[in-house]
């Protein structure tokens, strides 16, 4: 049964408990653009007792940089580069790493700015993404579009995520590459998007859009509950390899967050200020439960101080 | 064994064995914006014998005024609209006579216009479709849209089919609506979308991004090779009803045209004008093959005439 965190007692025992803690951010840390209560005193609590902390997000459409201009924004400032693992840097370490793409060939992106950024960054150079000269063709799409031939041979993968800027052309140029048997990697595939409390479109729906038009499925996953990401945190902290149960994951989801801790081998945190309610919890097997769950990530600070 | 059609002997028994033609457009009596060749002499020679033509297609962006239109371009002005029969007609009449919602409810569509004009002229008003509305926004999306969250409470119904406007307001949109429960009817799901020699993003490749985003598969599908489409066909025709193997389908997939005429007890024509090949044919299983094939649909004109 999972143990829900409602005592000092308790909230002090998890912390000590651990070594490295990983975080979902949007549904734990904030929602959208609302920073949940005592979050950040929580996080440099943490910090303060000499443990990891690692941010593991599944969102492509933002880099790891801008991830640490909207911690500064929320006034959260003693965060650093390589404690932020999102699914846009993933993808770019799968790409360099594992597929060994040379830094010479091109990658065509169904995504927007964070993929392209971080791809950048490793040194490659990016096709479509956010290029303006796909979305005006787009909007007043026509099958005669010469953008449609232009396909360039210099292409060596297709990398697609998020795309809020989507279009007919975007889609079908990126059906294109797939049809010639480049390699397909997904930043993931959650199939919805939470925002301002409705569910959109998620990464994986547009990815199963092209999918769908090339009986193709991807060849890598990047993003949460899939391993590749957890191999490439556990690359970087060989303490968390060697002993996994050192580690906490927390998040919001059962089937990304949860499933992604249990699987890596970590113990899990699942709290309630993002899609999942206690009635979720109470109905799930034996097996599926989440070490422990807690209304709020923020109960930790406000029972070891407030109570 | 598939027979081929080669001389002016199987070309006259093969018209004359038939009382009902269905035919394919694209691929089939044009490609694009082609008329192919020997075509328009085809379906006046057809049409002499006295012979009932129908036009099948699952072309959701027309309605049957385009296409009549289209038709009327390419110098053949002898085609009555009650002998066009497209996905988004069929898809209006299955809400209108299958579904029978009421004519005060409204539908919200993801699609082109043909649907808008098929839809309105039952009587229904549409929303969504390609209302600039929601164009404009979608172009910059940001999530605090307040589209978003102006769902009308009076739509009855969601209709998808092709959207070449397609973006990520109106994808989610879509799934606000299909989130409510509300009956979800495709036109049609075709994977691919031939144009110019290419495959671009077909209708069912759309729907399947909303179908994945909220876990749900559509109620109806409206187009071949569904049996609702043929049903529609044969209750306007009650002879074609009750003896199927008077008709003859014509077209140039096996898995919509050929599949749509043999589930509905009709002989098959593929021709190889479209995106099959002989080779594909010859190494079809005996079950699999159509009833015969030839190179292209005028052959049955040139074959009688010009030998």
């Amino acid at each position: 049964m999972s143990v829900k965190i409602t005592t000092k007692e308790q909230a002090e025992k998890l912390i000590s408990s651990y070594d490295y803690f990983l975080f979902d951010c949007d549904g734990v840390i904030w929602l959208g653009d609302h920073l949940l209560p005592s979050v950040s005193e929580t996080l440099t609590y943490i910090k303060e007792q000499n443990k990891n902390i690692i941010f593991v997000t599944n969102n492509s459409t933002k880099s790891r940089d801008d991830y640490l201009s909207k911690f500064g924004k929320f006034g959260i400032k003693n965060i650093a580069k390589s404690e932020v693992f999102g699914s846009s840097y993933a993808s770019a370490i799968y790409i360099e790493k594992i597929l060994k793409l040379p830094k010479d060939k091109n990658i065509w992106v169904l995504g927007e700015e964070g993929i392209e950024k971080e791809l950048k960054e490793l040194g490659y150079t990016t096709i479509g993404g956010t290029d303006p000269k796909y979305m005006e063709n787009g909007v007043k799409f026509d099958a005669n579009d010469p953008l449609l031939s232009q396909i360039d041979e210099n292409v060596g993968c297709v990398l697609c995520g998020l795309c809020f800027q989507i279009n007919y052309l975007k889609l079908s140029m990126t059906m294109q590459y797939l049809n010639k048997g480049l390699p397909f990697i997904a930043t993931n595939i959650d199939s919805t998007f939470p925002a301002n409390g409705k569910l959109l479109i998620g990464a994986g729906s547009i990815i199963e859009t092209v999918a769908y038009a090339t009986s193709r499925q991807p060849d890598a996953i990047c993003g949460k509950p899939n391993q590749s990401m957890m191999n490439s945190i556990k690359a970087d902290n060989p303490n968390l390899k060697d002993k996994p149960k050192r580690g906490l994951m927390i998040g919001d989801r059962l089937n990304t967050d949860m499933k992604f801790g249990k699987d890596g081998g970590l113990d899990t945190l699942l709290v309630l200020t993002g899609i999942e309610t206690e009635e979720n919890v109470k109905n799930l097997n034996n097996d599926e439960q989440p070490t422990y769950y807690a209304n709020k990530l923020g109960d930790l600070y406000d029972l070891i101080f407030l109570e």
